[in-house]
């Protein structure tokens, strides 16, 4: 029998019963079900966050895997709940654009409209589509029932769609911003290795006053511990960092700071 | 082979060895175990918070579950280490209250006092039950063991209850309280539907000398982004809200703070 | 088909894509994959403490689980990605000593510096091989693949070593410190029960000025709520504890605080 893996991505914290009640609707349908979280401490409402974890996590799981991602202000009101088919994976959650980031790198097979109460829990809450709508519609789809029976079928085109700042690329400089801070006090930019290849070699990083003028291989190979310095980093983004350190808290640093680099 | 699935509902937290342990001890009994954690966040001997997050989380797990919780502070004493068997579920953990609210809407079928060393880990510390008895218990429970092998009957009516404060009704009022804040801030009273149903629909809401006048659908109905609004939560309870906000911050709310409804 | 259990201990975060990245390249190699996470919070960096918590919960773990442990602040560098075969476990991850702990209680059977870039995700970045080395190493060690086709064999004498400050054994006293404080507050000695024991019964506990007299059998022996008092505690060292309440905030204690006992 058919037993798709699920991810979970979500805004909902680690302290409240609504984890623990997503994957028991999910065991509900499927008690075989194998469910990985990707993350629950996406902040509240992020959208644009979640969907950049969404993004680096989800393109490692194998082939099959349904990727639930509930960052959902709008749940019990007019957005869509959906489920998006592509060649790779199964996207289920609602249609407000956390699904954005990921799908720039994914073929789109179709989009579905979740719409058949039957393959919902009973009564469904109008404040938790997660558990009550979502959850079950992963169960199903993870023992191999076919999204077009669970829904209609949505125009592709009209999915919301939400997009990270995008860098300015000039000739002789790379104007980009932090997006993303992580658990190391690392600076993740928008700047991507390819645009810092056509830029040169001999290239000046600035950001919050501060330059660095070489690009490492990795953390350890910077002079000394404690420095400031810079690397292409496992997202193939542009990366501030600090050996054995936080390039956050060395710098005061936060998301949406410009970075630039020129020659 | 029988393999009922297990739940963990404990205030360990996630940076200590306590819950791989707990984890271990399981697997070590069964290998193939299939564990969720409802949450290892319960505030730190909070038995009436944890017993709130595992009663509204529990419920939606399929038939057969075994819900392990142990927030524990009489470790080692007196308090008897037990299995509830309802008709859905067993429950197994310490007698101290934990699974009172739960089990007010669980059909008991019979309790255990834990007693049989053979299925404890051995030897036992006197400190950390949950991985010495706890673990392995529930390891043999979801291979199909009969709970009466484990131990003694116990008397039903000598379990220890606690209970959620319960709000005062009277013709034109009811006076409950704040019984929980989510990830969100959203404020959890005590009031039920039905309860609010039987006063009436013009009501005035009060909590923190603020009034709120309606009782929304879901949170982006309100009016505005910010705005403090009353909603039905995912749990049937009245809950305060601030939509794309948190009421927690607006209002400086905390646990056990009043909420007045009136005519 | 083999299906080892596999156990993760990082200082990854829970909010960052890297832990579901790491699981999803494992499930990628083995989408039966069995895995338990042990802490994502160990102190960034913080060798010593992510091989203590390594330490106290692995032992519980069913022999031929495969034990990863990613704290690996020279990733990209020089030290070498290992396999370490003993009698029970396979442990997994950098050659930085965050094994040493675990491994003074285990029986070495061979050590491999993983080599066969076969067994890699490809491309192999350089800041990430939790997830690019690592993880599907695991993968395939859990489906039954051989340690030694991943790499070549490696002197066990070499291997990187970190200890535990050791305690000072004196005739009438014994000089010890704080090695880890738990989540509710208790303070984690390097005192072990037998040294304890040989020291004698009528002993004096000094920490932070504050003495105490007697080791009690569990926490809520103690006369009454609050009360400061010691323990032996789950990993079989002396523990400062206070009764429902915590240790570390009464005394405003830190790891690395003496703890001297005296008769």
């Amino acid at each position: 029998m058919e037993n798709r893996p699920i991810t979970l991505t979500t805004d909902f914290g680690l302290a409240d019963p609504y984890v623990g009640a997503m994957k028991g609707a999910i065991l509900k349908v499927n008690p075989e079900a194998r469910i990985t979280d990707i993350t629950h401490l996406a902040g509240a409402r992020d959208l644009l966050g979640a969907a950049f974890i969404l993004k680096e996590a989800s393109t490692y799981f194998p082939d099959k895997t349904i990727h639930v991602a509930i960052i959902d202000p709008g749940v019990g009101g007019l957005r869509a709940p959906l489920i998006i088919e592509t060649e790779r994976f199964a996207f289920v959650g609602p249609d407000n654009g956390i699904f954005s980031l990921v799908l720039e790198t994914e073929i789109i097979v179709r989009a579905v409209r979740i719409t058949n109460t039957e393959y919902f829990q009973n009564p469904v809450s109008t404040t938790f589509h997660g558990r009550d709508i979502f959850a079950p519609v992963a169960g199903h789809l993870s023992l191999g029932l076919d999204a077009g029976l669970i829904g209609e079928p949505m125009d592709i085109d009209g999915l919301v769609k939400i997009t990270l700042p995008v860098p300015i690329l000039e000739k002789e400089k790379i104007t980009g911003e932090i997006i993303h801070i992580d658990n190391f006090g690392n600076l993740i930019t928008n700047i991507d290795k390819e645009s810092l290849e056509q830029l040169g070699e001999k290239i000046t990083i600035k950001v919050r006053d501060r330059e660095i003028r070489r690009i490492l291989e990795n953390y350890s190979e910077s002079a000394r511990e404690e420095t400031l310095c810079a690397i292409i980093g496992s997202a193939g983004l542009l990366e501030i960092a600090v050996n054995m350190g936080s390039a956050e808290e060395r710098l005061g640093a936060e998301v949406g700071d410009k970075v630039l680099v020129s020659l």
